[in-house]
């Protein structure tokens, strides 16, 4: 990975991604007592940063692997990203979700022509599930966070944080980050490396799934005991991958651990200041911004607000918080 | 008014209000049978279009006068619009609102700085409550709509939709905008008429309070019966303004009007596939894209979704239609 393959993925997606803004609240700086800026990936295709992977990927394809179909494990943002990417490209996608995965990711995926094919997020094995599929029917899988063209289309995400940061005068900052498996936040560690030196990236997880956090402080790759039983599902995966591990190891900064509680909260409050709609998953680096703000010494926090798909009976129960 | 007042407004603004994202979605697209394009206006500073004008007049204010402070009466949004662009130069503001404006409306105005005067919008007349205390403390009075500098910096909003649009190949569209005293949807038709001439503003309201929809077929100011009693409180005012109506009336198609259901509905549509938030008020114009697709001719339609301040209560009514 390097930052022409970001760089590259960044042409590729221009016109066909969105270039989400850059928000901001008086508000949430009073309560952070100190500014926050809000990357609204939100409001990307498919209601989250994913799509911008998936286009990646089906764009860096080997055309005749490409109109063979596509394959994607995912709870649901991945799925949705890489099969609309697929649908724009008429060719074929089959999903693999968890059967706990929020219904609207579930019915969207479906909506935007790929075959869904669900699992038992605790009991089946993913992974092995997808490879099968995949060679049976000749599909290229296209993996969620371990995967090259993945994570430079992730990455393009930062390279828009640092123009329009830096355009809005924020010379040093700490990036905070939703972190799953790794894949948007190392692509932004390496956006921020390559155009922001100011800038650095923070993984930010929920409490009891906060393997990233773990490794980072290990110098290995940890595991989460459990997979399940999570507001925040959007985020929750085994581990860190192999490829994204060693470049958040060398860049991120130190992991920040929210409750869910607090998630929600800063969903809320996302709500109420920035008018976004975001999931407990993708509030939990604003949920860190906003009532973890010691944990950084930077004067500044950037909190990527990553994905709103969220069903209502979830996101009344935010509300309810205010 | 002309074009070279909303162009100079537009370099006023510059770097203080935000571009706001053009957003879409094939799910929408698919409800209204034609493609659907949504002018995210609730990602405004201060949750509305209303920054735009607030912002326009005080920076075209006289220094003297606008050091003297600055006084507006409003439901909600150009209170906090104006009270934020006065905060942000650091001069004193007094914000007439109703008393039964949204309570989130209310607080943000004093947190923003301002003082406010509470009225009752059923016995009391806000114009004549506005010029006495103008008056009294020399103040300025920015008014909501039937001002030059307000509809030149709502204007922009009009710039910014034709210049986007084009960008993505819409050539020919009806641009459906949320309308109260007809500011934002004149300094849009102005905008139009010169940098996008397939494109026609349409005045959008709720019924019961289709005053515009009345004036433009009759050809002359026509008054709502009432101003209470519609959950779309950010758009009910007595009649369109003097200076609003002429151009509206050379310039726009006719009024679409829609139910208060169809608002709430279109509201959570907004929520559940663009991630954005907005207000009953504020989804009147999308409402009548997505329920009234055949009260326009056009191949594309844009609507402005004005704003986003709502209390959580009213904004999980909304959900429950989903």
């Amino acid at each position: 990975m390097n930052i022409e393959m970001i760089r590259a993925a960044a042409a590729r997606l221009e016109g066909h991604a969105r270039r989400t803004p850059l928000l901001n609240s008086p508000f949430l700086d009073e309560i952070a007592g100190k500014p926050v800026f809000v990357k609204a990936e939100c409001l990307q295709h498919t209601g989250s940063f994913k799509f911008r992977g998936g286009w990646s990927a089906l764009t860096g394809l080997d055309p005749a692997k490409r109109t063979g179909g596509v394959i994607a494990f995912s709870s649901g943002n991945h799925a949705q990203g890489v099969a609309y990417a697929a649908q724009m490209h008429g060719v074929p996608a089959v999903i693999i979700m968890p059967s706990d995965a929020p219904k609207l990711k579930i019915e969207n995926t479906r909506a935007l022509g790929a075959e869904v094919v669900l699992y038992d997020r605790a009991s089946e094995d993913r992974d092995a599930l997808g490879d099968k599929i995949a060679r049976e029917r000749g599909l290229t899988l296209i993996k969620p966070y371990d995967e090259p063209l993945v994570i430079a289309g992730q990455g393009t995400c930062g390279l828009e944080i640092a123009a329009d940061a830096q355009a809005q005068g924020v010379e040093n900052a700490d990036v905070y980050v939703c972190c799953g498996g790794g894949g948007l936040t190392s692509g932004i560690a390496l956006a921020l490396e390559a155009d922001a030196p100011g800038f650095t990236a923070r993984p930010c997880e929920p409490e009891g799934f906060d393997d990233v956090a773990r490794s980072l402080k290990s110098g290995k790759i940890e595991h989460n005991d459990k997979l399940t039983g999570s507001l925040c599902d959007a985020i929750i995966t085994p581990a860190p991958g192999e490829l994204t591990f060693p470049i958040m190891h060398r860049l991120c900064g130190a992991g920040v651990v929210v409750s869910e509680a607090e998630a929600l909260k800063a969903a809320a409050l996302a709500y109420q200041r920035l008018k976004i709609v975001v999931e407990p998953g993708g509030a939990v680096a604003l949920a860190a911004a906003l009532f973890h703000p010691n944990a950084s010494d930077a004067p500044n926090l950037i909190a990527v607000c990553t994905g709103g798909n969220v069903d209502a009976d979830i996101f009344a129960q935010a509300l309810s918080t205010l």
